[in-house]
């Protein structure tokens, strides 16, 4: 069984209201030295079968359609190496 | 400037609604082969200096009060070779 990971963030001309608030609270929690905060969502699939170059087609086909939504998010694809 | 990526996932003892939600919906969408889903969250963290050791447990200090909730939630913090 393979576990293939899923990266979806905002592009960077999108802005990221959410990670502006972590970045703005940060200072106040003593933590110093972070100059930029992005949220994204990262999904985990398991597949029945191997990771192969057909699954990971499959793959980015959903994160196309179902997980991303490609007018302003960018995704990656990867196999998770355990 | 390093680039920190802080992965949290839940814990997985804890029940994942919304990757349930995606799972069951692939096959409905002709996407077969999938046999689940779970959904975190990537933050990705933009530094001033380098991703030195102590740079590294500031983050995790950050990820475990502001980004994770350390009850239902794992995190990782792994710096980004870009």
């Amino acid at each position: 069984m393979a576990r293939v990971v899923v990266d979806v963030m905002l592009k960077p001309e999108i802005l990221d209201p959410q990670g502006q608030a972590i970045a703005r609270k940060l200072p106040q929690m003593n933590f110093e030295g972070v100059t930029g905060v992005r949220q994204g969502k990262r999904f985990e699939l398991d597949l029945e079968g191997p990771a192969d170059e057909a699954a990971l087609d499959r793959i980015r086909a959903i994160a196309g359609t179902l997980l991303a939504n490609p007018v302003i998010e960018n995704f990656e694809v990867r196999v998770l190496d355990e």
